[in-house]
């Protein structure tokens, strides 16, 4: 069997103005992102015969976007259901349509009003996962008269345990938000470009114990897309190719529960735990070998956790890797270099892939980091289940 | 590239009593069905490293079925948000997967309670289509003043241009009902066991006029699963292996509106006319090889557009196709063996799969095609968007 390895490319990106108030609808969204990412790669939509897609009943269904895109076929289509964890797997899945023949250009795209629409913090998220697959479930009675209702609930539990467990610290949570403010400064995307201390941190109201205002990652308007083929095709392309080097997926034992994991042994390690190995062993590097890491950060916790789990230092010392700047532009291992879904925008993980090929392009301008070779993007924030990417120039 | 021809089989298939009332979960019922698929292919829940379902908000997802059967780790997860149009495109997905190498054994699913709990022609399926991701679409609007509100509505409309433009009778869509019906007397799992005759078909109320009710699908209580790997697994297994041949999905232009295919420029075909090629060409045979089809039959009439275009017949002549005993066991084509979603049970288009299985295994009994050695499998009844298989022993 011939593993994906090198077999694919990231050849066009695209994005919109990412806002508290797009004005228009996630169809409009989609559409633009998608249009750009297409005419970037320099390729008509008539090219495009795959499009991939992730939502949680807050966006458009791929057949839509086909037809206003006017693609003439798809061979290739998935809706899926799901949240930031298929951020990457969302790729690997046209990657894997390509790598199969089944389609020849395959266009992701996630696209929301995450903002002005359904908030992930407010009651219309509680109604999604109400009204969708967990409508089934019985864990949710059990969670509701303790309050535990959206994810902040769920993730500061979590980051708690850590800090029981290893001591990690409230200011190691600030120097992950400080970081990504620092880099959502020289973003001009980026919706949070006003600088933060870590004074005005810990200023920031409280949401959820342990967690502050700026813990959190935003609420955002905006859609963002990449288009994938065959390294073959790449070469013939108008942008110098992204490859797909490594890809990887899923969850350990006791998955269930989505992003809470209820019944996740260790509530203080996460899915990277599991993911890590098929992802550098498909790759063939080391967390050595990341130049910049583009990590799920929908909580600052995130972070932490991820850097552990995926093998960046021991487990447990997370809180103490993201201090003394080593996350920093010019630091060991810069992070999340367009500020990251706390700073930057929320658009579901997919605006970390956008940002790990820019940086691959080497095309970041002020934030760009000096000849990164390899970029690591993860999805999925502390959640039992994720998927990751390993990107080369 | 290499394609998947004969990379993949499914090597296990399971179902649960297929019934009005289940008196039991979702969940429950995913994951007896999935047990009997593991078993049934010698294998043990700790093999199985992948699992993809596909519902619409009634099912539960993947990572629970994960949980609950204990998998020590996904590799792979697709919660494939979607109606029957992705039955085949489900497996295919998991046949991706192994042929890359990034899961060994893959479980395929789908669970629902569609009789005790949401109905699909009830107004639980019309909430589902107005919440999820429809809920961001004009269409409807424009749709429920003329009471176009379930799937019968749009099906009937489409069927009657059938008729108008190629003179598609009654007594053919009677045709496709008597033929199933027949067959689901031979299957101990069908639900619908009474024999039926053309006088009762006729006799039976008009349900959305030129439709019927049995020219309409069952709403089910069930779950069926199938286990695929990689064709060097399979020989290893305990059963005899049914290989995936070919595999296409997707639609033509304008495949917006799913299955009511809005802009879809002539209503009497389908997504069929589009997958057909791909579908032929990766398995290197014709519709002339296929010793047994089983078409989606979510209407009597998406039977007929089916074998056209997946060219079984000339365009228009689908009607005729039906008639005669072609279709019927013994015929030149036998279709939906198991008595299909018309008279086994609407399992969402999978159960066709496990019926295909069976028949290339050669253990179907009294309702066995003698030989059958090739079969098509489909999904998406007349929709503008669907997926196929060919399958082989």
């Amino acid at each position: 069997m011939q593993q994906l390895r090198d077999r694919c490319a990231i050849v066009g990106t695209g994005w919109t103005n990412y806002s508290k108030n797009s004005g228009t609808s996630v169809l409009s969204l989609a559409l633009e992102a998608s249009k750009k990412a297409i005419e970037d790669a320099g390729l008509r939509a008539q090219d495009i015969d795959g499009v991939v897609t992730y939502s949680l009943a807050d966006s458009v269904p791929t057949n839509a976007v086909a037809t206003c895109l006017g693609l003439p076929q798809m061979r290739y289509y998935a809706d899926l259901s799901a949240g930031g964890n298929v951020a990457c797997a969302a790729v690997t899945k046209a990657a894997l349509a390509v790598a199969s023949g089944m389609a020849n250009y395959v266009l992701v795209y996630r696209a929301l009003n995450g903002s002005s629409g359904i908030r992930y913090a407010g009651s219309d998220f509680s109604r999604i996962l109400a009204t969708t697959s967990i409508h089934t479930d019985a864990e949710q009675q059990f969670l509701d008269p303790y309050g535990i209702l959206i994810p902040v609930h769920h993730f500061a539990l979590m980051c708690r345990r850590h800090m029981v467990k290893y001591g990690t610290t409230t200011k190691q949570l600030g120097a992950v938000a400080v970081t990504c403010r620092g880099n959502a400064c020289l973003n001009e995307r980026a919706m949070m470009r006003t600088p933060m201390t870590m004074e005005d941190y810990e200023k920031a109201p409280v949401i959820a114990e342990p967690f502050r205002m700026f813990d959190c990652c935003l609420q955002s308007d905006g859609a963002c897309a990449v288009v994938v083929t065959s390294a073959e095709r790449a070469k013939e392309l108008k942008q110098k190719p992204v490859y797909i080097m490594g890809a990887a997926e899923g969850s350990g034992p006791y998955g269930r529960g989505g992003m809470w994991g209820n019944y996740w042994p260790d509530h203080a390690e996460c899915y990277a735990k599991y993911v890590a190995p098929d992802l550098f062993n498909m790759a063939g590097v080391t967390p050595r070998d990341i130049d910049v890491a583009e990590i799920y950060d929908c909580f600052t916790y995130s972070v932490i956790v991820q850097l552990e789990d995926f093998g960046f230092c021991k487990k447990g010392e997370g809180g103490a890797f993201v201090e003394g700047g080593r996350i920093q532009l010019g630091g060991e291992l810069p992070i999340n270099t367009c500020g990251g879904l706390l700073s930057e925008a929320y658009i579901h993980g997919l605006n970390l892939v956008v940002e790990a090929v820019s940086q691959l392009r080497g095309d970041a301008g002020s934030r760009q980091v000096k000849d990164a070779e390899i970029a690591l993007v993860t999805a999925g924030g502390a959640a039992t289940t994720g998927s990751a990417l390993i990107l080369r120039r």
